[in-house]
């Protein structure tokens, strides 16, 4: 079964990551979250980047706020495509140190990077790396993709009958 | 096989892309590679988008340079991971125009957004999302990773002799 | 008779975008509005392109946010000038993420740019297009200009009478 | 005949601005050449924004550096519609300073702004804003297209061809 | 007697410019106060600006916001030193654009730009201007700078006390 | 006599700075030229801020760049009007540093600030501050701006006669 | 005994202040805190740059917000370490101005910046700098560091018992 | 003896970090320079993080470009004062990425950031730190800031011979 690791610098970047689990649960893909802090749990993270791929844990989503060095530092231990949410955090300067902390990585260690507090995004994007070779996620990334186009021409048809 | 297409919106976006198909070709991973423009040949953009998944591409890697709109069209028309380059192009805003049009894309549609002109790293994701589910490819990553480390190893000892 | 084409990106967009509905309102320039998404709509997006022309559209203005992509595939795919709204979105960064990618179109395919959120000006600047080839029109916003003019010329006159 | 105005703060901006003439004089639109400068000739200012519509001119261009106000206050005199090109001139702050001065007009004055250094674009845009109301222009404006789509096809051959 | 002309382009920046006002008549200098707007009385602007010095005015403080072009023309057409206030108005994107549409002037038509919504700071600077001729006025600036110092060394003492 | 003091933080700064030497020297104005670097001498920074104006000087030009304090110090230490120049020196992020560490100064304690290396305007604004008060002055100002404009139109005229 | 000046630009700053000051008396360590304001009071700037160092004082951290020079003019005064707190003051652009001013020193005269508001940081660092050349406070230090590492594994227990 | 240790993420960053080597022996500190890659030697960082304090380092400098994560990385694991260098590489957008990965460190591990480039700072900072607890260091810094004084003075009595 395909199984996506969530993680966060933080409990107060919940809310936000919130979305990923979600979305995970809702195509219903196993997922295991945890708090592993950088700066604060540098052992765990460690032991977290390098063992996940061997947990049967295929993608990792890891967000983090300021000067967000969870992504990046996951995406150095493991071999595993690593998902980034930049987390507009508590005196942030608008959100450009996460988005650049993360994004701007060195050449030889990506991280997929998804918009500010996209994490929605981050899911959805872990879905469609499984999908990538199993016809079944694919699918339902398809019918999801529907879904959105649904709801924009049901949103078009009351607002032509409106007026 | 797995294969990993790869386009760019004009050929001048080539000699930044290339570092993406050099990577992947040294994996002995498949690369079709396309120019494929979102505002110049849209109907080639739909009917890429619509149908790579149908052709066997299991990941799309897409650069654009300036308010670039070729990874997020081809995220919004492909049930595939798709992987963003913001290519630094001439009358570019330094960089930023490409970078913000490509990563902040709405709450259902994601792009895998790596560095400016980060084409390697779109090379080595798409090897990891294949990874993901074929353990030689994830064998290899781990490889090339262990290589990155010697040279910075053997980098770190040139140092020490030389003072 | 004149037309305009007022698009946007999501129903969340109307608030912003009904500004510029209503000013051509006010002019008796007949307006069709329509919801389009360039991600979660891609065919209607084409389709909407290729024949807004065909349908008697004159001109086109399109709203959208964050890696705002409507504006500049309408101006791709359709001969009519498109007039860019870039709309402060919830987790834009700061509004630059729809500025930039209305703004910085490639050489070929431009877009009319109005500020951050505006949606009026787009409406003034639509009317100012139709009038480059109608007199009536043009006089229209002669006269509006006018009707500006005196809304300042009395609120200094107000000023002055305070002091 | 259909007239479109060009002007420019200084001949120092010629060199950008010659893409828009060259543009317009290739669809055989007649195009007025000047300099005026909103803040060393403000008489001439004045004259050419209030009299360019009396002129037989449809469509202004009108391109400036730094704290670029010529778009602007032309878009504040003329009913005409207006295109700004922001032009990065030397001592610039990376263009961000021309950028923002010319795109975000108060309410009621609105600038059609095109990208950093977009003269082409501006003279395309022009183009189309009569060919809303030509279609022998907009019919041209289609051709002008088609070519831009045939030379990216033929570059994705020639791609193909070397690999 | 001394003379300062307090301008700006619309009623909404009164409460940001009446920090001028009040510190220039807290000095006892004769301000006249009206609204003059670049975009919307261009003629209003040009009579201001040609005749300021005439009627006596020895300087003139601008505010405006957005794209601010007030200060830059009034600049262009007085020979009066004028001050500059960019003033964070709504839909402003964070203030960027008016500081920078009033800060970089080209060469020739200096604007002495003082901080975002800094209109007290414009009104001390139009102080020190006059006291640059007149010991009267440069003795009262010495004095005020003593009541600021007075003020942030009673605050140190009240801390000392305090702790 | 008038007199203008022109300092800097470093002589690499005099290539930049020299522009408003010039500018008064030909109006003139006896100008006095000075190093002085508020972080290595910040003794003759107190010294210079407060006597400047008992030696007859009654404008400072202040030009510097990185972290610029210089003409904030002075600001804060002499009743004269300073105006700020920020240079665009080696290892600035772009001139920001510069541009922001002089213009957004504390309410009190204003600096006229010009654009980034705009040292001719701040010779300009100078003298503008100095013809506030003095007629003469004044009236060379006026023919240099009168000088201005002969150059745009005759630049207008050659513009003209070649096409 | 070891001690360290707080000075901040004004009483305004010392909400954001206070928690340096807390955690340097958590730890048992002497703090003075003072106001200094460099641009209202210059000679106490100078006196308490050029004398902390006599006075015992081992680090100084310095607070301040917009064209912040308080920490720089220390550091140019002092031969002490002296930490740079950029705050958030009203009418900041974002905090930009704070940032860059106090960060981008010229060399020769350093500044060590934390993060924006990041006065807890300056707190600890202060600490770090007195353990370098002290066992007891760098082992207050390994053990407040091992506080913040249980509170991360608390949470992320609490975390897998609520799911 | 007092002992810093020099430490960068590439060989390539060695050309600017050099500058804060060789101020450190021109002060006679003793050095110890190694390459340490967060993200291509991640057991390398933890090794270096957690022992440098036990091998007699007293203050580490870690240089490092784009999204820099060494200097925090080793914050988070060593209780010493670490000393963060922007490094502007290839690829950087302007050194923002650097900066604000660098400074903006969440609360409880602080980097003390210096200017981007600005490594012989950093070096200076090291040695004001060892001064802190040094009466001997303390007074070659005193030293050193004296030659940076006497070297102003000079130019300007150059300055003044010339003219």
């Amino acid at each position: 079964m395909s199984k996506v690791g969530v993680i966060m610098g933080s409990t107060s970047d919940l809310p936000v990551m919130q979305e990923a689990i979600d979305f995970l649960k809702s195509m219903e893909i196993e997922v295991e979250v945890d708090i592993v802090s950088a700066h604060r749990t540098p052992d765990k993270l460690m032991d977290y980047g390098k063992n996940a791929h061997e947990r049967g844990i295929q993608v990792v989503i890891a967000g983090a706020g300021g000067a967000a060095h969870l992504p990046g530092m996951i995406a150095s231990l493991s071999p595993l495509p690593v998902i980034g949410v930049p987390v507009k955090s508590r005196n942030s300067i608008d959100g450009w140190d996460s988005v650049l902390s993360i994004l701007q990585m060195p050449a030889g260690v990506p991280v997929a990077t998804v918009a500010l507090d996209g994490a929605k995004n981050a899911g959805i994007l872990a879905a469609q790396i499984l999908g990538a070779s199993n016809t079944a996620i694919q699918q339902q990334i398809i019918e999801f993709k529907e879904g959105l186009k649904e709801k924009v021409l049901k949103g078009a048809q009351e607002l032509k009958d409106k007026s």
